[in-house]
């Protein structure tokens, strides 16, 4: 089925253009696969950046997961410091300045970029973001010089710098508009372990503070004005929502979806014969409510990577609607979830019943354990899960990995509520706080008579 | 549904007799429910035992889980050290001596009892059973005593002891007749680390040693005699098999199962109308073969005690076959699994094949991360999953639960290798290590040949 001697051209070293550089060239080892990145580096791990910044993990060094070196061994041509230009469907070429190269299949993996707060004084020396290495190493020394730090955003980036410069020692700010930390993704009841966490470690949150310009003096930021005042800092980083970088394609006229992504089918194809596109630049299908969705984690861009490297190279693997389990640190609480929240739920009209309990992650007299809040959403009439969000305690992404899975086959809150589980004191309490959360859910539903006439036995 | 002024009788206190008292008293209100049980004590964590010998748990009190007059409080008649002597099945009594109850339903939930070593010496003073919180008290006190110690049984009680009992410092020995760890339900390779992490931990392990007598002098062991010779010892701790405690119910005439436990139904009902069984002392169906097993975890019993319960009381609700989530830690390692592992559908003669891989618990640089081996026995024609052992990492318990909800809706090596999962560095790695083995599975049978038609594709 592989097709051999194609000519695979990947836009973009992230994981998405890795993984599928790398799958392309396991799936048709004869073919010619050659991968562009504006960068300096692949292969390393940028989610890692607040962790060093925040000397947990002690250098940069730690984030390399490959050298270049590996990818020429396995046959893979890296033009690093190379910007693709221009990309000519019609002529099946990229262009790199004047130079030219044919594709026979292109695959895009230009990923993300920051939303630009589109406020004075972006340009300002001391406005960051973090996602290239380098720029991070850079930054990581300007760190040691300074005092006051501003995170503009509470987005997932905002929450895990914040906590990582408190935890370095530096006067810390975090500000957002909104009410509560990651309010566009996650409930407030979820995200306030998080703040106190946050605030014992020394960040300061600013609730309600809309940015209004970065202002400085000789170049350099030196304040952020904001709809409550001015904050004095040195270093202002900068954590908008990301959003995909696709300028290129967008010029070559490929079709690019409501969410600003470019759009692909279910086997990562753009509009476009032969072209295919993988991570934060495209947008999918969101499982629960079939709508397209975009910006979602290295894990996604990785195997969406896999699938678009794999039918570029002349397999038939299709990439299934996401349900996207996320799980993060903010200060020094796990935090989790699979799909929407209560919040979402409710901002989007959907009808949705929320079950809720607070379970334990080990036996309650063994040291270790911690409380874990358990919120599942299901739907109302048929008691199917839609989604879940978690915080507290350990083993929240392993959580969040199986409520993925099992929303998407069909789950329902009686499911969960007879859910086998395992009982060892040092490692899992005797009730799980997913079955929990369901009982509760089921016990209310019953109180309330709310309990659809299918589960009334139960 | 929920028949009041019923009168419920429950024998026995542990996991299955609370859950089941508790259950029935909360749909049946009105309902006279009565729990006997021979002990001084209910509602206490029994598997905290062997943490409190080790003194990774301060005292025995933090074991208490609830107190008696709670239940008195919810109005179960809590009957404490009370010793059924008979149950009736015509009559619908019970008896304690000479006194006699009636009951419209009885349920019954008498638990374990270790397998008799039948072996000369198991009357000495100094021979040990971990079960009555009491009597380990009294144990515990006798431990501040001595210096050796021979656990007999590398079964999971008898792996926790060692590992706790050589933790306290004390000269520890296990002692097994097979050639690894827990080899009745484990694979060699699972246990290896566990082996190795107890020996750290300075156990002494004497594999393809066949336990022979206990010696003493003036009433007291001294020795424990083996077929590889004699170790001194001061206290034994007997480690052996759990077996149904089912001498009322067989002298009372309820059908017995193959495995010794009392037979029941989907509702755990046994063979005599309004009679109810739950815990270590039935037998339920195992989801993979259909064949009956007995001797499960706390959180199993707990289960089938509110299905008993909630029967009993008037409503219906069925217990499914059980597909035996699994986990602990021993030594400083955890292990964990779903149903069977290789080494059990070998001897059983099932045809399978072992998907495996080893990963890592969150990003390779993050601190507190360690190696996860997983593997995955799928049936070769149809890549369905049938059973999982685990070792390593933290989040085993997790997995565990998670296998055994997928294992039980028929999740194939296919959707395994597909699955989404969390990236974060502190808490979760790129690729998740069950998604792993599943690719590593999928990648050998296509490089053997193997691959079934259906996922030729993949």
């Amino acid at each position: 089925m592989a097709q051999n001697n194609l000519r695979i051209i990947i836009i973009g070293g992230g994981a998405g253009g890795i993984s599928a550089a790398s799958t392309a060239k396991g799936v048709a080892p004869e073919a010619s696969v050659i991968l562009f990145t504006e960068y300096e580096d692949v292969a390393y791990s940028p989610c890692g950046i607040p962790f060093v910044h925040g000397r947990e993990i002690p250098s940069f060094e730690n984030l390399f997961l490959q050298t270049s070196e590996h990818y020429a061994e396995i046959g893979i041509d890296l033009r690093l410091q190379t910007t693709v230009t221009g990309i000519n469907l019609g002529n099946r070429t990229v262009s790199v300045g004047s130079q030219v190269f044919e594709w026979d299949r292109l695959i895009i993996a230009t990923g993300f970029e920051y939303e630009n707060p589109n406020i004075p004084g972006v340009d300002l020396e001391g406005i960051r973001y973090v996602k290239n290495i380098r720029r991070a190493m850079e930054f990581d020394k300007v760190l040691d010089q300074v005092k006051k730090v501003v995170v503009a955003g509470a987005t997932p980036i905002g929450i895990e710098m914040a906590g990582n410069l408190a935890h370095r020692g530096l006067e810390t700010h975090l500000v957002d508009e909104e009410a509560w930390l990651m309010s566009k993704v996650a409930d407030p009841d979820i995200m306030e372990p998080v703040q106190k966490s946050l605030e014992e470690l020394g960040a300061k949150i600013h609730f309600g503070t809309k940015v209004l310009e970065f202002k400085g003096a000789d170049g350099k930021v030196k304040s952020v004005s904001t709809s409550a005042g001015d904050i004095d800092c040195d270093v202002v980083v900068v954590a908008t929502n990301k959003k995909p970088n696709n300028r290129l394609s967008r010029e070559a006229g490929l079709k690019i979806g409501a969410t600003g992504g470019i759009m692909v089918d279910d086997h990562m194809r753009t509009s476009v014969k032969d072209v295919y596109a993988a991570g934060d630049c495209v947008e999918v299908v969101h499982g629960v409510t079939d709508l397209p969705i975009q910006g979602l984690s290295g894990s996604h861009a990785y195997s969406q990577g896999r699938v678009a490297g794999a039918n570029a190279a002349g397999v038939d693997r299709a990439y299934d609607p996401v349900y996207i389990p996320w799980g993060m640190v903010g200060g020094k609480v796990q935090i989790g979830g699979v799909s929407m929240g209560e919040t979402l739920h409710k901002a989007l009209g959907i009808p949705h019943f929320v079950a809720v309990a607070q379970g334990i992650s080990r036996a309650r007299y063994y040291p270790g354990v911690s409380r874990i809040r358990v919120k599942l959403i299901a739907d109302p009439k048929t008691l199917r899960v839609m989604g879940a969000q978690m915080s507290g305690g350990e083993g929240i992404k392993e959580r969040a990995d199986f409520l993925a899975f099992a929303i998407k086959r069909g789950a329902t809150l009686d499911d969960f509520a007879w859910m086998e589980n395992v009982y060892s004191p040092p490692i899992g309490a005797l009730m799980e706080p997913i079955a929990l959360a369901a009982q509760a859910g089921l016990a209310e539903l019953k109180k309330t008579g709310h309990m659809p006439p299918k589960f009334a036995g139960a």
